[in-house]
């Protein structure tokens, strides 16, 4: 059993969660892998609550779901929710708590699914609250670490882009830095990790540096390069915004180790990163989201059976 | 086999189609609430269309569907139909009804789903068609009452707020006053019951008293206390709105038999009451969001198997 | 197994797969009329993308997905997806694919979905691409008129409406001009079938008539009509569409063989037909959505499971 049953944010999921969660999504991989049918499921219902889309994380949690043989009711862009009639979203919470056997929410507003989940009973996981937490992101990440390197422990992780504002970054970092890893940040001056994370780093007994460009030579010590997408609508004007972002564009030949790095990116990109990149056997951003899967499908079978 | 093929309105359900109603449901009850699995509707497929959207509702069918065993195809906002087009209704029940084994349908205008269902030989469930008819609520009120009261007979109903145009008040009245039940109308002037259906309790011989405000005496008596939304939209200005709207707020001091008595509410619910009462025995609206699912599986299945 | 593991237009689409897809449905249709269970598709998943909304073909694809036993992960309207936050068309395609066995999608710009699927292991399907193509309601058509009429070789076709920009009426008629088939062409001068299309029928070896307005003695000869939607927005002014659309308004007085015709439309139809005319036997149009569902399941089994 898992330690919560209601999942807000990252810094929850203990390291005996983690091994619950990595030991099950191995089981499911496989299972998915060779074709097996998996009832774990059955005759369960998902209910799917998406008030900010998100194509993305809304498939993958319904994708798990359903290879797990339940059923999902979804609510694909909750514009079309009666909290316009001016519910609140403590009892949208209590009605659609009536309808299914486990919650995951999108919501754009931090801490509004803390809000909806508080007098709820069926398990609730955080699909992203705004600018808040989405602690199954941190999961994806640390699970195809995990698959593609064998263990979190020990790793040299560089993270690259928006270190500011990136609510992933920020929990994965705080969670690797229990798991004895170093950090290279990699950042213009104004997307630096704030000092809360740095605080974080040390007081956990790891290391850390700090860059304002890319080096090749940083990154061929890497096992891990996380890059992130710098958003637009956090800077005051379109020329900020791009002075910053070309600031830590990731070029093909910045990569001198493409065997033994992965590379590993939230998605979606846009162009903070040249494609051809996508060509190398480190490019492993594409098989995250396929890691997604057993995953969430781990997280959904473990909350619900309490297993 | 219940007397409908079609149920577009509360007043269809006969007596008898309750009774198989309220026994088909209490067995999927049964069944819920000890995780066996059902599969009466395996292979079938529900069409749950929304013109309007409704979580709420559609949630509540979708979720029915699920647990019987069956799948879905579902609008969820109608305003992506090719009526758009310029289809009429009628050719778009012609074409849904080749996709599905049953169609609950939503639309804001009156006499639609009518409209929509002339040529269809799927049944077809009207989920609300504006301010017509919405005739599974009454079916989710009484299955409620059947569940917490042990009958529907012989009761004593007290009706709070929008007597006016509240469409499920009607709906529950007209049914309720063929059990020999009695009535308590409790609203502001502007919102009372509307005469059709004082002599249509009279003409089944009951009884019913008006009241302009909430008297905790006549509370007192109630076996049930429906409370209804009084809606923004049905006044002509804000200041009429807060007034009729205060004039019927029911606070925690008015229930002086918490134990005795069930308070309904069709949801959602904005500001008509104090969310203290929430905590008393008495407060059964949440509940009613749960009975819903298993009388909306009795009637999904009944209307499919036509047992 | 097909000749193509894509289907992005018509022309893929050989004389042999056209007897696998046939042959596969018949199985199917048979099964669904007989209500025998079908699990073919058991454990599967479909991810629906609709990037512009069509509930008639979404539906039809979704239904036949879930008569296979297979699940669904739909997105009913794409302006809710993160293509809107930049992300590339084949960057979406490589993150669907991961969560889904096949994907159908429509998109309202032409070639988009080849884009999308460039580098996408799974099958797809285009659903249809804005005005370029949409392979699978010719797929409907012929298996309507296989259906209904035993083969699809050696008849004499007639088409009805908009030839010039109708995408369905090309790809059909491309496809039956290799089944010797002749054809009849009834239009307005400004919405003649294009130049191309008749020199494919040439070169292969078959005949063809055109004619300016209706004429119940060449219907007379027919054994299929194929009545088109003419849209207004093909037309610079309202009063140049509608010189069109009642040019070509097939009236009941029109078909003198209703017996012996079958008449067929890509529906939404809005007023281009007397309705008396569904009446007759020979009104095939709701018939041939009825037939969508099991030529969709074969072309989705038959991808899915390369059998």
């Amino acid at each position: 059993m898992l330690s919560f049953q209601k999942l807000l944010k990252a810094q929850q999921i203990s390291k005996s969660d983690l091994n619950k969660l990595f030991h099950q999504a191995d089981i499911y991989k496989t299972k998915l892998e060779t074709n097996q049918r998996i009832t774990d499921l059955q005759g369960k219902i998902l209910a799917s609550l998406f008030f900010e889309p998100s194509t993305r994380t809304r498939f993958s949690f319904e994708s798990a779901m359903n290879r797990l043989g339940g059923s999902v009711v979804s609510l694909e862009n909750g514009a079309s929710s009666s909290t316009k009639k001016g519910e609140t979203l403590d009892d949208t919470g209590k009605v659609v708590d009536q309808y299914a056997d486990i919650i995951v929410m999108r919501h754009p507003r931090p801490h509004s699914v803390e809000e909806f989940s508080k007098h709820v009973t069926s398990p609730v996981i955080n699909a992203g609250d705004g600018e808040n937490e989405h602690p199954t992101q941190s999961l994806v990440d640390l699970y195809t670490i995990h698959s593609e390197l064998g263990d979190i422990k020990n790793l040299k992780i560089g993270l690259l882009g928006d270190l500011k504002y990136g609510r992933t970054v920020h929990s994965l970092v705080k969670i690797l830095s229990t798991y004895n890893c170093s950090f290279e940040f990699i950042s213009s001056d104004e997307l630096k990790v704030p000092n809360e994370i740095k605080e974080l780093i040390k007081a956990n007994g790891c290391s850390f540096n700090e860059h304002e460009s890319i080096d090749s030579e940083v990154i061929k010590n890497l096992d891990v390069l996380y890059v992130t997408r710098v958003q637009q609508e956090r800077f005051p004007n379109k020329e900020s915004y791009l002075k910053n972002k070309d600031h830590c564009y990731l070029a093909k030949e910045h990569i001198l180790n493409p065997e033994k790095l992965i590379i590993l990116h939230p998605l979606p990109r846009v162009d903070e990163m040249d494609r051809t990149i996508d060509e190398l056997p480190c490019a492993k951003y594409f098989e995250q989201v396929r890691y997604s899967v057993p995953i969430r499908m781990a997280l959904l079978a473990l909350l619900v059976n309490k297993a």
